[in-house]
């Protein structure tokens, strides 16, 4: 590591600056923007789904404009992210947590848990991604580690302790802000 | 073949009432059938994305219960189905058309068009859907075939022709109505 004694007021400076302009950035933000990279750059295509609703009513103010009017959220079946990266099916969800302690899995809709098992049997690339604020830590947990804690353990929550010792840290960065992809790449 | 001379009438019967049952079967119906088929039976993980759209306004008429009282459609910048066969990733988009002739590549969106090129790019399994209604027959073009013909033509539509010769006619059942991996199994 190359020290640089006499810029280290600048250093700390910009990485205030960092950590200020870190903050208010959702996961999901960290996300759209680290897929838009991979879009951009031909890495990967991944989306996140539109949320799904159920649509009950659509006005027509104008003949080419449909406003709907009356429609409401549905439970998801599925996870809100997939897609394709050289060739590997992508499937994950993702969640902020601000407990200290642990990742409960109510968090996840139980449809949710099985899309993951079942894609996961298809062989698709299925993990989780959870963003613990209180640490502003993101860790990548491949949905094997996952399943397997699931079927043998009474809990029914993640430790962050576990998380820490079974998951992968993903570094944060400017752009992209959560390059997960190289988790893949190692695992 | 084994023919049954004494069955001759019930056999007609039963393939008019098979064809009456088909009319008014959407292909979206067909595709929605079949995917839920391929998910009962472990076969694949396919999904239809859900409509995006944009939310402007959201009312709570009680406390559980949030109503969205104004959203608009907004343009896919996917194709409407993907998911996971077999360790291959799926990724398509379905077209109904009246047309005796041709399919009008009008059909797509051009975000569409540009998604399946990226996915072909990343190794999915990318395709196109087409029933032409006209003659019952439904389609299933391989994206290679698509792009080929699209950067070597100045055309603007595939010619029913060329889809008959090209692509790949889906066998039409009960259930599943619309057997379309059997033709991924093949290519």
């Amino acid at each position: 590591m190359i020290k640089y004694p006499n810029k280290k007021k600048l250093s700390t400076t910009t990485l205030i600056k960092q950590s200020a302009s870190r903050r208010g950035m959702s996961l999901e933000n960290d996300l759209n923007s680290t897929n838009q990279y991979y879009l951009d750059h031909e890495i990967a295509v991944i989306h996140k789904k539109p949320t799904p609703l159920t649509i009950v009513d659509v006005a027509y103010p104008s003949r080419n404009k449909a406003k709907i009017v009356e429609a409401y959220f549905k439970t998801p079946s599925t996870t809100d992210y997939n897609g394709v990266y050289n060739g590997l099916s992508i499937d994950f969800e993702a969640k902020e947590i601000s407990s200290k302690t642990s990742f409960p899995f109510s968090f996840l809709h139980d449809h949710q848990i099985k899309h993951l098992r079942m894609v996961h049997k298809q062989k698709a690339c299925a993990f989780l991604i959870i963003r613990f604020t209180y640490y502003d830590e993101t860790f990548l947990i491949p949905c094997s580690k996952l399943f397997d804690f699931m079927d043998n353990n009474e809990r029914k929550s993640l430790p962050y302790t576990w998380v820490k010792e079974e998951g992968y840290l993903i570094k944060q960065g400017i752009y992209p802000p959560l390059d997960y992809l190289k988790i893949i790449d190692i695992i």
